[in-house]
């Protein structure tokens, strides 16, 4: 499958070498569409790896993820272009953290608004799926490093066909073995907020090696 | 231990049942001195057992529970009194939560302020320790009910012997195997937001009977 992943930090970066190890072709998008980052990430990754523009990358994907800042994501997505995401499954993986005002970082939008709401208000041809958002990039697209893969990730998102593939993705191509449909995008209120408690985690543990799971 | 349970609803009646079971004196505390769930509850509980109002029960306590509802915690503390309050372990298990505009309940305040901070800024003489706050009361006193207990529970506050103390009873007398530390009260902002995730598991799942563990 053609994938375009937007962002070129650690989580897209990681999430788009793996993308590629599992046999798919992907495409990371950057503002700059001769990006440094992006360049040596697809020289890297090989032939199945290439590297354009936010809208480039939009145009080719049939899945994107917005692997962007959250700060930054809305203003990218605009870059990706409404028109080369519409209709296509969009997996949200960004939070809304501000360190603007000191550590550890709060939230620019929260409690009553998300930013995964945010995305599909603005883009409302997408096909939001808020997941993999509540975890450290390389447990995303490896969970079996961490206890054989025995704890949670969530999906959520308005469009039940899209939020069946967003899971086939997690669970076929990264290993997922538990995941949770929360519900529609909303429910990106909730796996937003926990960011909330990881960060605090992350400083009382001295680690982000570590996710949570739901025990019944 | 004598303890002082603040509130008369299922967390208050179900933690001051369970320190009765444990051998502890409690006197529940109500906006009313006559109310009738306390009394109800006192003749039920046994000879461990009284009730009477907030500054009754704050004065009685060795340790005091807050177990109001979040919206009315600080003025049911209030009406304990600063004085009743002073020098003593105050556990804190209540959440903001915000009814008033629709279900799911967001918080009322959340992000870069907590309730359990509020509390602490009120009562600066008081020993805070925010704890029990992101499970539901049956599995706060029987944690063993889930997994045979392997699941975590967090204290956070700024004296570092009033959550040893605040850690002993969890272990000692509601039986947790797992407690973690997250630093001062402002880490409420953690354990206060993961509610926002709460909830909507709590939707998903279609019962509270869960809890997270943390996995590392």
């Amino acid at each position: 499958m053609k994938h375009a992943v937007l962002g070129t930090g650690m989580v897209g970066t990681t999430i788009a070498t793996k993308l590629v190890e599992k046999g798919h072709e992907v495409r990371m998008g950057s503002r700059d569409a001769t990006s440094e980052k992006a360049s040596a990430w697809a020289k890297k990754a090989g032939s199945r790896a290439s590297q354009g523009s936010f809208a480039d990358a939009a145009a080719f994907g049939e899945v994107v993820w917005n692997c962007t800042k959250g700060e930054g994501s809305l203003a990218a997505l605009k870059a990706a272009g409404a028109a080369n995401l519409k209709g296509k499954l969009l997996l949200d993986v960004s939070n809304p953290l501000d360190f603007s005002k000191g550590m550890p970082p709060s939230l620019f939008v929260s409690n009553t608004d998300s930013l995964g709401e945010q995305i599909q208000r603005a883009f409302p041809e997408a096909k939001v799926v808020k997941t993999l958002n509540t975890l450290n990039c390389v447990l995303m697209v490896e969970p079996g490093k961490l206890a054989g893969g025995d704890h949670d990730v969530f999906v959520c998102g308005n469009d039940a066909g899209a939020k069946e593939r967003a899971t086939a993705i997690l669970k076929g191509d990264f290993g997922w073995k538990r995941v949770i449909d929360l519900g529609d995008v909303t429910q990106s209120r909730g796996t937003e907020s926990w960011l909330a408690l990881w960060i605090r985690l992350y400083g009382a543990l001295g680690t982000g090696d570590f996710n949570l799971k739901i025990v019944r």
